[in-house]
């Protein structure tokens, strides 16, 4: 058969969060394969509770691993390499990545105790990565961190174009800025772009996005009008933003002091690769607390309203010696990514009962977006014009409005949500597969599928509450006096006030009293019944019906 | 001692939500009392799993029963009178609302089995209700619910208007409007406000609020250029939007069907209590779906994305006969409520994935708020020039704001959060005590305590997983060989692909074998060392630390 071009999100797809996209290319079912970051998404207490990371369930990769040939990372982003730690020795293959992302990924190998030497540093174009069939660039693209990339994927049905995280921005501070003639030119090479796989985040903003640079100065003004301590907070791998805080906290006489792990990294592996200079010398939380509040800037982790990190810590009172206090001024130099919006609202109420006046960016002054908005998408479109655009990096509705737009400027578009294998090798794309797609779960240290159903029964617990049943058969299968019921989460007693766990005893004793032969000596019958009557028991008296555990033991005779 | 006129917020100060606040004149500490508003806020699975109502703690009004006079709802949202089917009969005392409001205060109360008629139906100013020390007049505002009052309530202290909620809207299409000249009036009768205590809501949002009536001709050219079947969502209680909906469905040749059971509730209470005149005729839903798609309007509950209502039913497939289609349009005409953010995109991805066209009111066109901003507040302080102002109906901060902004007027004023007692009577507000309060959780059919440890035991069960370990000891104190353990929200197997229960039961064995009688005869020891063993296994084993329950058996001799 013919050999073919291959498109496969396997994360990213249908969601905004844990990249990763396989291409292919050869005879069908014999691709070989390269796969586009491998990133986390978060957990939260809504669908997944006690889960902080989740990340691409590669089940399919994993049974195509000696088709792979290499891992290519677009950017440092956690939603792009932060699954790589976990799982590259399923993969076992080459990482490529430039130069600042490539350190960052080297950390999260390094910190599992993989070789950090499976990472190959990477130039941008016009240097080039061959493997098996693909020719790999990377080029330079503005995004809210350093060194994002968009792929040149060269194959021999033609060439992709993998956009990676964007924005058009023409001075970002620090990093690359967008550069239309460079893409001009990738767009005239050869057969021009066949594929154009494309950032969705902002499909539904209706305006141009704004540069980096237009903050400097409302930043530096707003630290100009402030009398007291001034924080900020913002992503820690915002670089360009740290900076422009920082010499904002300088041009105003301040000094600066950056809390939390994550932003001290960022900083020091931006200025370690080289991507970061000219950053002001910061000074410790302890210099930080000897000198008047008003020659002091902290620039903090925690603009999601993250429990442990800084901002949150400092919202609940004294942190590293360091305490706010009516009058000092907290800058959130961020947006408030959709879901966070509880969290950073408690930090927000806390600062204001500690009399700190709260500033956020939601007049546009003290952040931008680090993607591309609708016309930039647009604008890509016009510069690239690639015949099919496949729109990833967005949930649903917004893969779905970007071919909707694609289509309308007379473009092949397609939706291909996480798990969906697309054709790419004629003139329109073509859906060929449904291949198992899925995510993982970091539980403490363990790896388990978000369909195990541990994550669920964790969550019936929390809704339902969990009643324990001890049940003891003799020897001679005899029920001994009394179940023992233990609840956990539930109310202690009834609308009537008895004693709830009491009550149910009372109910399972009268039944297990009465109980036949029959069912007490069969474990699976004797388990039902028993739940059964505690749903029951807990559903008249107190409304609800409790997860029940029921362990039964049997005496055995000596 | 001179007698006092307190202030004493039992809900809705430092929230948004189950609004309650106590008035109070007398000798301290003897003050005749009347409570306004008794309302609920929802919980989530973030702070409060399995608990659908949140309602204030009334524990310091049930003490102070005997000078609780009477209580005064203002306007029908559940956030104000949501609790007083659960909470009247511990306090016992007659309701006094308007007619509207009243018909849904009767239906609360019917639902729980309490008497409909210690519900007192009361005109607007000029009507007045005298009950102890107080004359309460209900003064018609504008809100998004029809009937909405503030309060005057006259003292021998001087004069308090407590707005309830409100907007500044000339033409809310159903309901009141708000009358300037009315409120000038009021503010210059005898010695004038002495207290506003104001909503304070939408203080942030800086332009002046707009009128429910610039929405119908954006709802009719959208409805116009729709050209399948349509779905409109919103609030079922803004009945001035369900007008406004149904009638451009009717000018556009399409016939109106009502989805949930709230929307229909509060459309027949409204024709009922005559607020609601020239409501369109409804159709079935059996009706809806026998038309042709583009002849029908569904306006249906759920555009918060409450998981049971019409617009998630729908989202996922067939309901009630009634199935969404490519090319098929939603309509959100509504705010979602922040927290609300990632439910409502879950029906929005859906409804995406269903090939329906969905459009919000992001760029203000289909919604707009039923409370007054932040010029509209000033607005307000200036008509009425009180004395005092008392924010209320917000977060620590939107308080914080109100205050500030009044201050800036040379306005006394105040923060006074739940359980705040401010006296009145001076010149200006002084805190004078802090009284218990808190929040009651409706779980199931019972009410417990916010800190009672029931959810808190839900929330580390979902974050931690439950082990379960049963011991049993024999007559003469010795352990039955083998621990048995039950694992509920937790990896079955360890990172090294072992059995965790059992491997947990290995642990206990060898531990259990060697434990001497002191502990062993000791059911706290005992427990305390099986639990701390599960968990230092499971963390080793995992890397997290479960909740454990620990049963211990002890047989008897016969």
């Amino acid at each position: 058969m013919a050999e073919r071009l291959i498109y496969l999100p396997l994360g990213g797809a249908g969601e905004i969060g844990m990249n990763a996209y396989v291409y292919g290319y050869g005879a069908p079912g014999k691709e070989r394969l390269i796969l586009v970051d491998l990133g986390v998404t978060f957990g939260d207490m809504d669908g997944s509770p006690g889960i902080d990371l989740i990340m691409p369930d590669l089940a399919w990769l994993q049974q195509n691993r000696d088709r792979l040939e290499a891992i290519f990372i677009t950017h440092g982003h956690e939603d792009h390499l932060g699954a790589v730690g976990h799982l590259w020795q399923r993969l076992g293959v080459p990482i490529y990545a430039r130069q600042f992302t490539g350190a960052l990924v080297r950390l999260k190998l390094e910190e599992m105790g993989h070789p950090a030497n499976v990472v190959n540093i990477t130039g941008p174009r016009p240097e080039v990565t061959r493997t098996g069939p693909f020719t790999v660039q990377f080029v330079p693209v503005s995004h809210s961190i350093p060194e994002s990339a968009a792929l040149i994927i060269d194959t021999p049905a033609g060439r992709i174009v993998h956009t990676g995280d964007f924005k058009l921005d023409g001075t970002p501070v620090v990093g690359d800025p967008f550069d239309p003639i460079l893409w001009h030119d990738i767009a005239g090479e050869g057969r021009g772009i066949k594929v154009l796989a494309c950032d969705s985040t902002n499909i539904f903003t209706p305006h141009p996005g704004r540069s980096e640079a237009v903050l400097a100065n409302p930043i530096l003004e707003w630290v100009m009008a402030q009398k007291n301590l001034v924080v900020a907070t913002t992503f820690a791998s915002n670089i360009a933003r740290l900076k422009t805080l920082a010499e904002a906290a300088i041009a105003s006489g301040r000094k600066v002091c950056l809390l939390g792990r994550a932003m001290r990294r960022m900083v020091s592996v931006g200025l370690e690769t080289g991507v970061l200079t000219d950053f002001p010398d910061t000074i410790s939380p302890d210099e930080a607390a000897g000198l008047p509040r008003n020659q002091v800037m902290l620039i903090v982790t925690g603009s999601q309203g993250e429990r442990r990190a800084a901002s949150a810590q400092l919202s609940r009172g004294r942190y590293l010696g360091l305490q706010l206090k009516e009058g000092d001024s907290f800058l959130f130099s961020s947006k408030t990514i959709p879901g966070n919006e509880r969290p950073v609202g408690r930090i927000m109420n806390a600062l204001s009962e500690l009399g700190v006046d709260v500033y956020d960016a939601d007049d546009g002054l003290y952040h931008v977006s680090g993607h591309a908005n609708r016309p930039d998408i647009e604008a890509l479109h016009e510069l690239l014009k690639p015949e099919i655009v496949i729109p990833m990096h967005g949930e649903h509705m917004h893969l779905r409005e970007h071919v909707q737009m694609a289509r309308a400027r007379g473009l092949q578009a397609e939706i291909a949500v996480n798990g969906t294998m697309l054709d790419l090798t004629g003139e329109a794309p073509k859906v060929v597969d449904q291949v198992e797609s899925g995510r993982l779960y970091l539980d403490g240290t363990v790896l388990i599928g978000a369909m195990d159903g541990i994550v669920r029964d964790r969550i019936r617990m929390a809704l339902n509450g969990h009643a324990l049943v001890s049940v003891i058969v003799d020897e001679e299968d005899n029920v001994l006096p009394d179940a023992w019921v233990e609840l956990m989460g539930l109310p202690g007693r009834t609308r009537g006030g008895d004693d709830l766990a009491r009550h149910v005893e009372g109910e399972l004793a009268e039944f297990l009293e009465g109980a036949d032969a029959r069912t007490v000596g069969d474990d699976r019958k004797l388990d039902e019944a028993i739940r059964k009557i505690t749903r029951q028991v807990a559903m008249e008296e107190i409304g609800k019906k409790p997860e029940v555990t029921v362990i039964i033991s049997r005496l055995m005779a000596d």
